[in-house]
């Protein structure tokens, strides 16, 4: 039933350690990545090293910002039990298995059950495990997903709390369907990327001149798209809105983010007074936990499309989602929920229902790992770009080994082994907390 | 606005520390605690004492199974600079911006938001705050709340994500309702006390005889309901169900728990296989967060009651269960939402949608705390303990300072002041894992 896939030689060897980092960077300093929530984050990695005996590791990762990093970082640290001493080629053949070890532990499952703290832990092992498998088995990971059968792709799926809305059935269908054309999708994902947009323009703490600047930049750097951070004040809203549009000319898609900051009605009213502007989206209008308020909202405001998920801790939220017609968007996050697993069911659910994903990135790492979970969707899932974009974020990507690669407002496939989750061991160093060159010398330092 | 309520003396000094101990009890051991989803349980605190230069202090804690404590033991660290070195008469003055300054910092909220780990830190720390601030009162803390103005209680109370549901003169006017008849609840209550039901007799590791035997004891002790752990084995689960039912005889309730294991489809179909039996609710038939799970369960086994809350994260979740129509019964959990303050907002919403209220207890401790909270809403919100009982398990008591006292199948009013919290000095010592004696000497100590 959990054949390995494909081809790889035998692995020999054990994971025999985990090793967990609390990275941060002084982002807060320049106000890049300001909200109307979080108006002062530092971006963080709550990072972690799985070790083996073989020679080769794995890395993952989860994104803070800031505050709290430590408490992930203890959270990534009490799994070291559940990965550590384990015989390498079982784990990586049985990456299901692996997922329901740390997600079906029940003290835990007590912790969230599957949201917050300890399910982003979860992610971050995870992740770093597929990293590891990916590099062992020689390939970039969103290739071994897309090469791996239809059958063994449910078998990572925990079809628990879904069978209401996706049977394993289902499930099998849509990856059978689509696997008749994988090949095809692939050369052509190799040949010229995958769609992405630019929030980088559109910080809340950016000057107007700052905004039309980068607005600019991003329609001559080839992006069909563009994110404003709003929700702070409306009348700004209209202003930023009105000075991004004449900047983009009338082709480029605007969309904006609110990131949960209206109640229904005050949503609803906010966006028919934005409508004017040709909104693409409007993401995280409200909680990201209602369900029933953002179904509401969108009903109130259609055509007007509504995104979110960046904050969804779980498959059984996003089933929600999608069952209550609540969005038209669906923002995965890498890191969030369970790691690629979840994401694979999460992957499946948003094509049953007919929704494109675009997944959630920025922060720390998250465009190096997203790519890879929207590439497999292209080739092996949905089989389809069209309305799809990855968010992509001009910050921190110097600090990886395998950067993600854009090139006219495309991610380019990365061909490296591995999940592009490493972080380049001088930056470990440097930004780590609060040790680190960056921290003790903050003030003599550059601004990051 | 947030003006003192009643009349204390102006209290000096400061929050000087916050100090954490992570509890753990073997419980395991007996099998106590075990249901479908949790077999092997060992009961835990993480426990924080909140330390000042007045000569009193404030106790709080979060429950969980084992595993894992530590992780929120670190996140209740974490804490410390949200309370430490602040004004004791500001804070406990206003515990509703205590709340906003942990709740809403942007980092921390990052980690949830509101949900997991940092909720549940959050709420250890707030109610050891609302401990603090009862004794300083002198007051127990259900009569602490009971006597607030209806102004004082609403400014407890974030509306974020509510309004479509709530408002704040929604709430008031709830609250102003009840203020007619307070101090006539206040005597019966003190009088006679608060029902409770039984759970002890209906853990899935018990034996059939241990049954039988636990449940008639429950009767003869007064209580009016019984529960049962079911879900793991259909057959199982109707033999136990016949001899509880012998045992307890026809005018007692009886409640069923399936601990969130099954399926939606699965659910149904395992209810009505169950319904000839009598049952009072079903509680926590699938995934807490499956709001529109719920209701669909709900839908098709009505009449039978449908139970949850002790895994509901946040009160955004609790009011869609309410807005969907998909619980009979709300089953507010002291420390898994953000402490007193996210409580009172969830009994309001509670009594807007006329749901009775039954709280979560048991573990550790959490018997102690809900009662407060389901005797401060039987005086001052719902006003009545109709169809409402809070859940009692005979495991743990003695190691607190002021435990729990049932009468007649019902909870005496406590009188102490405080919050009921604290835990005995020497019970902290002897089960601190993993240095105290519980467990290093656990091959000689007798059972828990």
């Amino acid at each position: 039933m959990n054949s390995r896939s494909g081809d790889e030689a035998l692995v020999t060897g054990r994971i025999t350690s985990l090793t967990t980092y609390d990275v941060r960077f002084p982002t807060s300093r320049g106000r890049h990545g300001s909200d109307a929530m979080n108006p002062e984050p530092d971006y963080s990695a709550a990072y972690v090293v799985i070790g083996t005996d073989a020679g080769i590791g794995g890395h993952g990762f989860a994104f803070t910002i800031g505050r709290g990093n430590d408490i992930l970082v203890a959270a990534i640290q009490t799994l070291e039990p559940y990965v550590a001493g384990y015989s390498l080629d079982e784990t990586v053949a049985d990456m299901g298995e692996l997922s329901r070890r740390m997600v079906h532990d029940s003290p835990l499952r007590w912790l969230g059950p599957e949201k917050g703290v300890m399910h982003m832990a979860i992610a971050a092992v995870l992740n770093a495990v597929w990293d590891l498998k990916a590099r062992l088995e020689g390939k970039p990971l969103w290739q071994l997903l897309a090469g791996m059968s239809p059958e063994e792709l449910v078998d990572l799926v925990d079809f628990r709390y879904l069978s209401d809305a996706l049977s394993r059935d289902e499930a099998l269908a849509i990856l059978r369907a689509a696997q008749r054309s994988r090949a095809e999708r692939e050369r052509e994902l190799l040949a010229s990327g995958y769609p992405a947009y630019a929030t980088s323009p559109g910080w809340l703490g950016y000057s107007d001149t700052r905004l039309a600047g980068l607005a600019r930049r991003a329609v001559a750097d080839g992006f069909g798209q563009i994110k404003l951070k709003v929700g702070a004040n409306l009348e700004d809203d209209r202003r930023r809105l009105r000075i991004a549009r004449q900047a983009v000319g009338p082709g480029i898609r605007v969309a904006v983010d609110a990131n949960q900051r209206w109640d229904v009605a005050e949503a609803i009213e906010w966006v028919r007074a934005l409508t004017p502007y040709d909104l693409w989206w409007v993401e995280e209008p409200t909680s990201p936990d209602d369900v029933l308020g953002l179904a509401s909202i969108r009903r109130a405001v259609t055509p007007v499309r509504i995104a979110t998920g960046e904050h969804v801790p779980n498959r059984v939220m996003f089933k929600q989602l999608l069952q209550a017609q609540a969005i038209d968007v669906l923002q995965l996050d890498a890191a969030r929920v369970g790691g690629v697993n979840e994401n694979v069911a999460i992957l499946l659910l948003a094509a049953k229902f007919g929704v494109p994903v675009c997944p959630h990135a920025g922060g720390v790492g998250l465009c190096e790992l997203v790519q890879h979970l929207a590439m497999f969707d292209l080739v092996a899932v949905s089989g389809s770009a069209r309305d799809r974009a990855i968010e992509y974020v001009d910050h921190l990507h110097e600090h990886f080994v395998d950067p993600v690669v854009i090139r006219g407002g495309r991610y380019m496939a990365p061909r490296a082994p591995g999940f592009s989750a490493e972080m380049r061991p001088a930056s470990i160093r440097r930004y780590t907390y609060p040790t680190g060159a960056a921290w003790t010398g903050a003030r003599r330092s550059r601004a990051c």
